[in-house]
């Protein structure tokens, strides 16, 4: 886990708590949400980035996989691994943990695309943050690949 | 789209917009958590149904495609289509529609398991719970299977 990238810690709050008591199922897409940001500042799409560059991401599609149930007050970390790119996306997967006991709470894959934010259409990444993103590749496609990846949903019988 | 649940209506607010200007991604997965909830409603596990039968819903797996962008006060509503299920599981497609221009926003497939709340572990459908999903799914199987079903992410070369 050490390799990955640590791209969010929280602390579950009353607002995201469901009728069960638990992390409501949105809410542990927030937390990846705000682990995307991260990941856009760790490449060079930051604020300073995307008015320079007048780039941003937007999500695609994304993928998840619901393990493990938190409650109010837990802390949790968000780990990140980058899969795949190519000029204008990233093919990502952010793990949700427990620090406290270690449990792996939710995985999710996503897909992330380059947008030029005045066309509001895809756009190949600037040079410098195309860079990053091979530098951070070369770090990521030595490690094993994240079980919860190219998976389909449905009822087998 | 007559045919389907109307799930979830809502006007975008303040708190879930991004830096973009735009709905966060992850609270268009808020709005299909509410849809949920509405669904559990129509199948009997309204908060009555999961006092009486000890049963809750859980999501286990998402998926969701992004379509297009929703901003600050637009009216946006939900229809949702079971597409299978078995004694304890829901396979479904949440549709996010903007009414003023048709627009689908996005979709999400998502499994949803039936799990006895006290033991915390999956369980069958209770006999009135699983009617009324029955029935459900003789109105939806006629429909067409939605465009947004069985979706594997990756870069494809």
């Amino acid at each position: 886990m050490n390799e990955l990238l640590l791209t969010h810690q929280a602390t579950i709050v009353e607002d995201w708590i469901d009728y069960n008591g638990h992390l409501r199922d949105a809410f542990y897409f927030l937390l990846f949400s705000h682990a995307t940001d991260a990941l856009m500042d760790r490449i060079g799409l930051d604020a300073d980035g995307r008015a320079i560059h007048g780039h941003t991401l937007y999500t695609l599609e994304a993928h998840i996989n619901y393990l493990g149930e938190t409650r109010l007050g837990e802390q949790v970390q968000v780990f990140t691994q980058l899969i795949d790119h190519d000029s204008k996306r990233l093919h990502i997967v952010h793990h949700l943990y427990r620090p406290a006991d270690g449990e792996l709470l939710a995985a999710s894959e996503q897909m992330l695309m380059n947008i030029a934010s005045l066309a509001g259409r895809a756009a190949k990444f600037a040079t410098g943050v195309e860079a990053n993103i091979s530098a951070l590749l070369q770090t990521h496609r030595t490690l094993p690949r994240p079980g919860y990846c190219g998976r389909v949903i449905g009822i087998r019988r």
